[in-house]
């Protein structure tokens, strides 16, 4: 089945108490959006490669194309109200419309194993979505009291986040509704499996400074590793 | 009152693959559990503390000590056949007796503000357990089913966790469970509510090679900042 990835960078970056969103934030001297595209590029050149963009971030994204000679082939989707409106826009820009994967944009670290596991579990079962284990024990809170919680029963979610399209198609006509916290949920709230598989635990998403702090070291690491 | 810790690094390290248990893997050149020990000293000199080694460890840390010149007054406990055991042999050592917190040796980067605010927690309620909320989507699993979960009712569990005296000795007196995962199950399952505050992002629990890698970037900036 032919292959689409959305790369989500919509957010404002808020978080990080940055200039511009975290996407543009430069990690090992590129923006970090860039990283982004550029794995699933080295992953197959054949992928057809859609970008989600801020509206009032498309001209300095393509002021940071010319700037950083980024010549990989993308498509522009522009930033909806809310993610779900997001993924909505971008999706009408999809040509191939067969297995479709939706990615933050600030997850540069994902594998490819963990690209290929998702893309092969959803061309087999409709939906993929890659966890790995929590790995701190955690506690449940309500109100003001907290309970114990067994943390082998829970997963951390991360992206990509891959669907066949006539599923997807269809979990994107419902109205948005504020429990749509990930794509996963989209899809489930429209009556579909969820089909869970492997990532990779360097696949963070950045959205603390401590957490670009990790991205460099990490970076760092793969550039001494291939060197 | 008083104030004791006790730095638990009991761990066999195997996660790590490592030679040594990873308490003793080298983090900006000198050992992660000689890190933790000189953070709750830098803290407060006035602290007892009080640290928990494997058995056939015991010797090695010694020559650690003398190869390092690491001064720092501290009492040797030995570990048990779990975390559990472990504690209880290391209560048998406090003087003190008045507030105990119980920190993992392989989390050298709790904040001092985290330290105090634990023990001031615990000294006003008795007990007090830092956390933090969790950083990406979450999914419950059950079987070949999963499920969506709110991450907003979830905290991720660090330490140090800080009890009084009378209720600390009072929950070690039980007999062992396998349902004890950290001290505040302990406590807890003896009757006592657990009273949470907040903790710092980058206390993490070293126990992984992709956890060694952030350590040294974290440790890297503090030293920029620093100078």
């Amino acid at each position: 089945m032919n292959r689409t990835v959305i790369i989500v960078a919509g957010g404002a970056g808020r978080r990080m108490k940055l200039d511009v969103p975290k996407q543009f934030a430069l990690l090992a001297g590129i923006p970090i959006l860039m990283h982004t595209i550029k794995l699933f590029y080295s992953y197959s050149t054949d992928l057809e490669i859609i970008v989600a963009l801020p509206e009032q971030y498309a001209d300095y994204w393509n002021e940071l194309c010319a700037k950083f000679q980024f010549k990989i082939c993308h498509k522009i989707a522009l930033g909806g109200e809310t993610r779900f409106h997001t993924v909505k826009n971008s999706l009408l820009l999809s040509v191939k419309k067969e297995l479709i994967a939706i990615h933050d944009g600030v997850r540069p670290f994902v594998s490819k194993e963990t690209i290929e596991r998702c893309y092969r579990l959803a061309e087999n079962k409709g939906t993929a979505v890659p966890c790995v284990p929590i790995p701190e024990s955690i506690r449940m809170v309500q109100g003001n009291n907290n309970f114990p919680a067994n943390r082998d029963q829970y997963r951390l979610i991360q992206t990509p986040q891959v669907f066949q399209w006539p599923i997807l198609n269809k979990a994107y006509e419902q109205s948005y509704s504020i429990e749509f916290t990930d794509d996963a949920s989209v899809v489930e709230k429209a009556g579909f499996p969820i089909y869970l598989t492997e990532g990779n635990y360097e696949n963070i998403k950045i959205t603390t400074p401590a957490d670009l702090v990790f991205a460099e070291a990490l970076m760092k690491r793969q550039r001494e590793n291939l060197s």
